[in-house]
């Protein structure tokens, strides 16, 4: 579970880091705590999916991209754990 | 925010349906209360990244294909509010 976490966060980071903000600049566009913004991206957070879509809409994807992503993510470190049942 | 919940809620029920599980056997097999699950599904429940992860590998599927289908379903409805920023 933490693994999947851990993607969620990285992710996030991509994703913001390709629009070119700042966790600061992304939290008040999306308006939520930057320390929250912060743990998820570190994988801390157990996020619901009201903020997984405010997240998403304010990245401008789709919830389609965001996963596929993810899931990027996920085979190039190598963990299947996370597509698929393990 | 409702309209996402309910549809991620059709989105599960569309997979159950297709694994041909009743809720009752679905919850016991990923370990989750049915009632719970039911209001998942009612789309009441704003559900945390780990049960949606618990639902999603219960399923057999991943997550981008998952989001897929629910915004098939959201566009399916006319409501373009939960893929893109709107």
């Amino acid at each position: 579970m933490t693994d999947l976490k851990c993607f969620f966060g990285e992710t996030v980071k991509f994703y913001r880091n390709r629009i070119g903000l700042s966790q600061e600049k992304f939290a008040l566009k999306i308006n939520i705590d930057r320390t929250y913004l912060a743990s998820v991206e570190k994988g801390k957070r157990n996020i619901s999916i009201e903020n997984i879509h405010k997240i998403i809409r304010g990245l401008n994807i789709s919830f389609s991209d965001f996963f596929q992503k993810m899931e990027e993510l996920e085979v190039a470190n190598g963990n299947k754990g996370i597509k698929k049942k393990g």
